[in-house]
């Protein structure tokens, strides 16, 4: 059995995606992080570093704690020996782009959000920049995803790392001028037709909805 | 044999004090970035994302090319068996120690780094935010270590991986009220005083000198 602790974000999706995909058993923890759940002693004994997601894994010799999803789906990965290619020149590309969301597409589009909307005041210097860089990164993964399905070969967990800001990101940063990005967006068309994507966003948005419901 | 493509800054040091550790032969490309070399058709061939660093491993089936600091990493790790414990709650807390850089000190502390010193205004607003998130992040970290001699049980990918931004930012983060933080201080002289790191930053910087000098 395996604990799962989340809240309904792109960054908190990625394992509930995982975990149907895989059709694992797991128990859904909901974090409000509105509430700051994610910084109370129980929760940080599980992630230093407050934040959503983290799960632990009962199902070995010892309880496994893993936090931030790009490690989750990794560790997931290693347990079923699905979505990520055993070895070779496909692993290679699905480890690049898990990485290239974690350092690139997560932040960029995050900070992009917070200047453009959250922010006290509107600086148009900080507004640019992050747009700017979140354009050119969509630009990549729109360049990657010409004539190809996914991001690395069959579905992986490159796709299941990727979706989450993709799907936040995408509708607002092409009204703030990204561009067409066809490849893009019949990826996201194409991830989010698996019913394994469905039932995840769907038990995850109920989930949120019974616990402000408490 | 490894082509291993790289420049001397926080990431593009990551692979090299790992082929050191390892004692893997590797050939040396330096990709000149204030020269737009990360931005060469022939580079991008091998990371669409046009940054450093990037590996293509010729030693397996087929060649296997991957970017992304925390990609390369992983994969050199699989390869040898080296610096990631091959299960259970270990490797979970090396995997998320990993990620936690790639998505968190990396940019965040690039970021601060931005704001206060390369761009054209200060926009105090953005400084404060990303210094904030940086002292937040090092204390993480501090208190991680705090009677731990490596982040992740023995030394680790996940140090190599945290390693590279820590040297580059925790002088400026104390100058501007860091504070002491004696556990991340120890740790940044534990990991720099071992033989392969000092030669994977000597090899680097040499390597940077004769470029600059062709």
């Amino acid at each position: 059995m395996i604990d799962f602790y989340t809240w309904k974000t792109p960054n908190g999706e990625k394992p509930m995606i995982m975990l149907e995909e895989c059709g694992l058993e797991y128990r859904l923890h909901m974090i409000d992080i509105s509430a700051g759940e994610q910084k109370t002693p129980d929760y940080l004994a599980i992630n230093p570093n407050g934040k959503i997601p983290a799960i632990v894994d009962h199902d070995g010799d010892e309880p496994v704690t893993v936090f931030e999803s790009g490690a989750i789906l990794l560790h997931l990965a290693d347990k079923t020996g699905r979505f990520l290619p055993a070895k070779g020149a496909a692993r290679g590309q699905a480890l690049s782009w898990t990485f290239f969301q974690s350092g690139g597409t997560g932040p960029m589009i995050g900070q992009w959000f917070h200047f453009s909307t959250g922010a006290p005041d509107k600086l148009p210097y900080a507004i640019e920049r992050f747009r700017n860089e979140a354009f050119r990164l969509l630009g990549v993964l729109d360049q990657r995803l010409s004539g190809r399905d996914f991001l690395a070969g069959d579905y992986s967990i490159a796709d299941i790392m990727n979706v989450g800001w993709i799907r936040a990101g995408l509708p607002k940063l092409k009204e703030a001028g990204a561009g067409e990005l066809p490849a893009l967006t019949a990826w996201l068309e194409r991830v989010d037709a698996r019913p394994a994507v469905a039932r995840a966003l769907e038990k995850l948005e109920r989930a949120k909805q019974d616990k402000a419901a408490q």
